[in-house]
């Protein structure tokens, strides 16, 4: 029986059952697969327990790993079965390892020591969710390949509440779409698209936030110029909004103060808190910019976006919205 | 009675009214009220052509006037009464008069001439619909409101498209904003936003496009990213404008001509001919960067853009639809 079909005939019966997200979930001693998730930050945690949840109304049994003490403390008190160190993972006979980590070196990292822990005859669905570079996602899918498991790049849009909501758009790259259709029940979210082969997911993702950039920053200087040239944000906000700059940066995570306070929403919303971080925003962009090194692509922007948030995070602006570079660009403390 | 009221009263009669674009006219001498349009380029001569339409149900007489015998000829030959000369709009004794014209150097040696040829103990209302710098909007609003005038700046958005189907959005400037009430029934368009006082009509033009300008600029280099890591340049447009990187620029015009074969629209579904000219948005930047400059506001992206499309117009792309620019990174033709 191929790898493949062993997760469907295993994972069959969840498909279509999605558990309220925050529902309790107990961990199933019977269980007959189960699937590894490591890494439990921001993103990984409230997905691996969307996962449980799932998981619970099926013969699925989820085994959770952080490096990071105070993020495993944070599984176990969700009610999440854990692991104490990725060779537990890579023992613990897993049909499936989620893995969703900071980046490419963590990857690598980690994925050696599963290989090393795990039974070689055993063949494995690695489902790597983390915005890593497209050469690591085609590096990694050739290796495993080589011994006997099937992999996916499957980095997410959809940011923190998309994952607790788990209402994330999944970017899958993958050399057998059939693969994406097998692991269809593991999905954490609400859309999966097949991108292309493998290290398509990890491009997809990283081209969109390139474009993510461009804009936040456009609309930051427009909102800044706008203001400054005595235009009201609100109703510069609603002109762009109905006219050819429109955008998610300009409608839903609009990085000006009063146009949050007048709609309750938008990236200055919280001060900036929450939201995708510069810090996050700055690694994507250095992971751009690499991979079009290396594809002999020209970015002019994007190479200005990535130094523009690389000067925020050295600014102490890191963990804020990505839209905070309105303030950055003024000089001002969020 | 003021100029407000005398508008309000002779033009009242055609509110509402908007006869269908193309619909032919004729011009009427018994008509009391004339309104002039100087500037008839790919703008200005379908707006011009869609307010005689309006007039022509009203008692209002639209007479036109370009510098460029082949524009005036073209107003001539759709049935426009013409001018021979901005004089000779100067001395029609026009309760309005709109300009539609390239740029400020265009409107500081249009607006001296109609004053000096016009009755000085008339008030008119210009309506600048000329993408210019905000302090030109204000320096004329000053000047004719001291010679007992009144001024609005009124650019548009939309494109010739809007231009042609009267769906354009007027961004307007003005200190009262009762002016633009009473302009309502001269509104070649869907929508009009009061933005602010004199020149922030202007301001909220030039800060749509620069904002425009990042999101073309970011969507192209994500296009071009993409197809070179192996995406499918119809799969990673489905992609962003599903998620984050929504945007005009994507979904409305992308640039890639993949995607325009596709679905038969886009910057690129006619060999980048039509859409908006490259070397407009260089004009509007420039002015985005000038007016940022002489506020005291960083445009790091904005100059950036401004350099790019000045770049493209030197390599002979200023005719071509700004997301030629895809075409421009990757060193092609389009």
């Amino acid at each position: 029986m191929t790898l493949s079909s062993r997760i469907l005939t295993r994972l069959k019966s969840s498909q279509g059952v999605l558990a309220a997200a925050g529902r309790s979930f107990s961990s199933s001693t019977a269980a007959t697969s189960s699937v590894g998730f490591i890494g439990l930050g921001n993103m990984g945690l409230p997905m691996s327990i969307n996962l449980a949840n799932k998981a619970n109304d099926s013969k699925m049994d989820v085994i959770a790993f952080d490096a990071n003490p105070t993020a495993l403390n944070l599984a176990k008190e969700a009610g999440m079965r854990t692991a104490s160190s990725v060779e537990e993972i890579g023992a613990s006979n897993c049909s499936v390892i989620i893995t969703m980590l900071p980046g490419c070196q963590a990857v690598d990292a980690v994925t050696p020591i599963l290989l090393e822990s795990s039974d070689p005859n055993a063949s494995t669905l690695f489902v790597d969710c983390s915005t890593v570079h497209p050469s690591t996602s085609r590096r990694w899918n050739d290796e495993l390949k080589e011994k006997g498991h099937t992999r996916m790049d499957a980095p997410v849009s959809g940011g923190v509440k998309g994952a607790t909501d788990g209402t994330l758009t999944f970017m899958v790259g993958c050399d057998d779409p059939a693969t994406l259709q097998q692991a269809q029940p593991l999905i954490m979210g609400q859309r999966s698209i097949h991108c292309g082969t493998a290290g398509a997911g990890s491009a997809t993702k990283l081209c969109n936030n390139l474009a993510l950039a461009a804009q936040m920053l456009g609309i930051c200087e427009a909102m800044n110029l706008g203001e400054s040239l005595g235009v009201d944000p609100i109703v510069l906000a609603q002109v762009m909004n109905t006219s050819t700059a429109k955008s998610w940066s300009c409608e839903v995570n609009n990085p000006h103060p009063v146009v949050a306070t007048d709609r309750g929403t938008g990236a200055a919303a919280n001060r900036y808190q929450g939201g995708f971080g510069s810090k996050l925003m700055q690694k994507d962009l250095s992971l751009a910019v690499s991979a079009g090194a290396d594809a002999g692509v020209a970015l002019p922007v994007g190479v200005l976006s990535k130094e523009l948030y690389h000067m925020a995070t050295l600014h102490g602006l890191g963990d804020k919205d990505f839209g905070v570079m309105l303030q950055f660009l003024r000089g001002q403390k969020p």
